[in-house]
């Protein structure tokens, strides 16, 4: 997946350690049988941070999920650390909110800060019953070994049916002084837009207070996870968490000013390079794909027509069978549920080797095949979609459908 | 399939054509270059009919369904001949409303009635050119080979990617007279909830009003057709019609009444019948999955419940994998968009083979797993969704996601 280029920030190293003041350690702790897989991370940050986080809307929450909202409401949006674990989600156990506390303590007890300094999450499978025992015997090797490397050990930690893991940060002036801002990222299967989307760990430098954290995420999510779509499941254990330790040393920002833009494109920066590797990494995807939709009355018609045709299934599998089925494009576009003229709708197909028109106002349009299969052929495919009565404009993200999706999620259990 | 009796209903054999006056059609006209494969069939009633029907709410509309409105618009609700094609769509084509209007024309010049006592319909490839040759060609063969047992050869008209021919019929009293009711369906992906679903014909002897047979039919849609979903894409042409020839001889049914309820049930008998087999052959499908939601506050709780368990590509894979994952019903019924007590529901699977219970209280049970391997190693599994807040229940219908799907339609076109 290559990144794309944004004046003013520059990709760095990192990950979730890039911003001054952050370590992070990742282990087996043994809830995963495979030893030589990590399935507990740790983020710290040598100051206290102002914190913001969202979460999934699905009506069963995960524990961790309720545990770190009465954290963040407890220590009004302050956190220090995130522990994580994959593996077992600790989501329907009965005992799952003592587990997901005792988890806190654990950390909080390490690290010397309180347990509601704490972001808690966990991934992994529904309903299996979940011990405090491994974090125990793990805690004290795993805040022993933080280290600014152990942002790599960390976000291996959170992989489930992941391929590659997951990271990306930035590095951009704000009020004359470099900051930072990375993130970890974990998921693939169960993403669906109208949530906050997968597990995902912000870190930054910058000082902003807990609620300007707060509105340039929901604002972000929006854009990116929300627009992120690999088979229409919504998990039960999503979140997205920015911790802010302010030792860039700027102005603190408290209110929407042009600082607060620049915090807000390095989170969208981020969070759009993440929503595309996960998409990328879709379970079992072969291909990656963008739709765009632009010439729309309102960005939310954009978005949901966008989203449609990412999410429709007979389109996901004409991609993998990279048959130009344009067809189903207009078709997922005809049910998406928004108000505008579908007669005025062109769709184009694009990857590295050419673009080619298959439908205008409405209606097919004579096109080679033969050149539309040379670039149905690629790895990263872009639909775009012109509705042609407006100005706004959206995109959304997510794969094609293939025989290893099936597989991977036939037996995902065992 | 096995068919659920209900008392005072009697399956009886001939499907279109099992009401009296019917007599239908099939052949290949060219549409198929597989001559072997039907690809246009004709229904007709020796009695005009009173008829109504229910269509896509796709934006992208067939042209087949802009003319079979216009044509019940412009003919009072009154029909006597169904023509069908498949492998074309007939949708997204410039000149589609032409040749949709032609082939009416050519239809009913051939039987001696009028173009607006004609409905149309094509199912198959969006935007591909279609001429009026084919039907021009064969249209009077078509019209000489009307009988009785051309319902069989016109079923067969309408499959696409059907591996097995959909027919349903019943005989029931009615004002002391014997009635009949049936119809054909095609159909298995692209299949959607919210829809009128795929095309179906019905038609049947009792002499009813078309403003009755169109409550009847939004009534009973609700519940049949739109409880299902193969894939969660919406179609461009679908339709269900029903046509009444009255020839049954009993006194017309003009308000909601119980001759009403009886016509209804019937209708219900044979749509529920119809979805089933739909579902049970749903593109690549290996099982036929229920779902059935009860002790909902309403029903439409209920509805969404049951098909957004239905709905779930995670779930739908596990099935296929035979994994009684049952945290992925549970993750489905938690992001269905209603408002209930997620803390109460409870879920069992079953099979002919047995029942066994792996939610209560919104957590997981202790079940055995070989027990439930067993269970979910059958073709037909029945998922029951217990919310236990209220009395009102619903059923939603489909199947599994499979390898088969994946290939079908990744290479639909070809």
């Amino acid at each position: 997946m290559t990144k794309k280029e944004y004046a003013g920030y520059e990709y760095v190293e990192n990950g979730v350690c890039a911003a001054q003041g952050f370590t992070a350690n990742g282990l087996n702790c043994g809830i995963n049988p495979i030893k030589t897989k990590n399935d507990l991370g740790m983020i710290f940050s040598e100051k206290e941070c102002t914190a913001a986080a969202v979460y999934t809307q699905n009506k069963v929450k995960g524990a961790p999920i309720l545990v770190t909202k009465a954290n963040l409401a407890q220590s009004g949006g302050k956190a220090q650390a995130v522990i994580v674990n994959s593996k077992n989600a600790n989501t329907c156990n009965a005992n799952g909110v003592e587990v997901a506390n005792a988890v806190c303590k654990l950390t909080a007890d390490e690290l010397g800060i309180t347990a509601d300094r704490v972001i808690v999450a966990s991934t992994g499978v529904i309903g299996a019953p979940m011990s405090v025992e491994p974090f125990a015997n793990a805690m004290h090797e795993l805040a022993e070994g933080l280290s600014i490397d152990g942002h790599d050990a960390a976000a291996k930690a959170i992989m489930t049916t992941d391929t590659v893991q997951k990271e990306v940060a930035v590095e951009f002036l704000l009020d004359g002084k470099k900051c930072r801002l990375g993130g970890m990222a974990k998921g693939s299967g169960m993403i669906h837009p109208n949530m906050a989307t997968t597990l995902n760990f912000i870190t930054t430098d910058v000082a902003i207070s807990g609620e300007m954290i707060q509105a340039a995420l929901s604002e972000i999510v929006k854009v990116t996870y929300n627009c992120l779509s690999i088979d229409g499941d919504t998990s039960t254990n999503d979140m997205v968490s920015v911790m802010a330790n302010g030792l860039a040393g700027n102005a603190e920002i408290t209110e929407k000013n042009a600082d607060f833009d620049l915090f807000k494109k390095a989170l969208y920066v981020v969070m759009e390079n993440m929503t595309k590797m996960l998409a990328a990494d879709g379970e079992g995807a072969s291909k990656f794909l963008e739709c765009s939709c632009d010439g729309a009355p309102d960005q939310e018609t954009a978005i949901v027509v966008a989203k449609s045709v990412i999410r429709s299934p007979l389109f996901k599998c004409a991609m993998f069978g990279e048959d130009a089925n344009w067809g189903r494009i207009l078709c997922a576009i005809g049910y998406a549920e928004a108000e505008f003229d579908i007669d005025k709708v062109a769709v184009e197909l694009e990857s590295e080797v050419g673009t080619v028109a298959v439908c205008k106002n409405g209606a097919g349009v004579a096109f080679s095949e033969e050149e539309a299969a040379k670039i149905l052929n690629k790895d990263e495919i872009y639909i775009h979609v012109h509705l042609n009565q407006g100005e706004a404009s959206a995109k959304a993200w997510g794969c094609d459908l293939t025989y290893d999706y099936v597989k991977i999620n036939g037996d995902y259990r065992s």
